[in-house]
């Protein structure tokens, strides 16, 4: 069983929700989920769009994996200790990581102390006064815990996520199938890909 | 004022309606106008999301440009004539474009006649049956008609409506904001970046 809590609040950033929700979707082993956690039965995105939450954010102190997208809404957030308290994330046993501006919520939660981490140029300072060293990277991960920068970093970071709770064919797979045509995903892919809508299986190879 | 219309419909693949809603919305120009548009009130994804539309399809017809999403939705959509017929479009006045399986949709409507497309892997042979030739490429443009094939093919779909309703300098700069941190978006970049959530205004470039 492979439990995945991916965090949204109010004013996330559309694409760092959905690129993310629908990679992870596409992975098709037993007992994988995916769900959209929140502190209220809908969210409303930066541009507008209302989504509903699949659950409440304490279930993510039960994931395997917790995911923070990004976005304005994340200063709200750190400011929110009540939001913060209702976390207990222990990244001894879950993977935790974050896109962006997420990379603040993990700091606050302390998750950053002693680390380097990434984040979305905008949001540099703000994570800088939390102490934390600042790499320009795409993604860092230091044990269970990783932060990405850029929407398109999105790709390492679930791909990370993929291959320790699913395999490295199911990552390279998934990762592949949304590359542009000719450019890491062609024409000659098309059977292989058919496994992406295929019935979910017991064994967790592609 | 530029109107710009994204059709979408039940199963359709999640990310090819975010990554352009989201890019799209990015654009701070006045009067520039993005709309989700469906037959219904709201349409469900492939993965299960509901979404609630902006308005009906028929509102394409008076849009600047109109752009299709894809996903196994899209085989019903080509099927169903009197969706079809909903749609008067004129490539000669409007943009209109395709990700991945929504070349079908165009094909059905016939804007693909006598020009090269590309598509998804898994949708060549759909395509291949409306006589349109494929091309192995990320994307097709011939005058006001493109298609794009694998989801992130989308910036180049984007880019290319940015482009024309807009002008480049709101392309590169959005195309720009969503790279991953080190690979083509840096720290330095911060201030540019605050140009995408300033108020609109009345000039055109960035």
């Amino acid at each position: 069983m492979s439990k995945i809590a991916i965090v949204i609040f109010d004013k996330f950033t559309d694409v760092d929700l959905w690129l993310m929700w629908d990679l992870l979707n596409r992975v098709r082993v037993a007992d994988w989920s995916v769900k959209i956690l929140g502190e209220k039965e809908s969210h409303v995105s930066a541009t507008g769009i209302s989504i509903q939450t699949h659950g409440r954010v304490e279930e993510a102190n039960d994931a395997d994996a917790v995911l923070f997208v990004s976005g304005q809404g994340t200063r709200d957030r750190i400011a929110d200790e009540n939001w913060l308290a209702k976390f207990n994330l222990n990244s001894e046993k879950q993977f935790v990581g974050s896109i962006c501006s997420g990379s603040l919520i993990l700091a606050a939660l302390g998750l950053l102390e002693d680390v380097t981490a990434t984040t979305y140029p905008t949001s540099k300072t703000a994570l800088e006064s939390f102490g934390v060293e600042i790499v320009e990277k795409p993604f860092v991960a230091h044990g269970n815990v990783a932060t990405a920068g850029g929407c398109l970093a999105q790709q390492y970071l679930i791909g990370w996520i993929i291959e320790n709770l699913a395999d490295k064919s199911w990552s390279d797979l998934i990762l592949k199938s949304i590359q542009p045509i000719g450019e890491g995903l062609f024409f000659s892919d098309a059977e292989n890909l058919t496994k992406l809508y295929a019935p979910v299986v017991k064994r967790q190879t592609v």
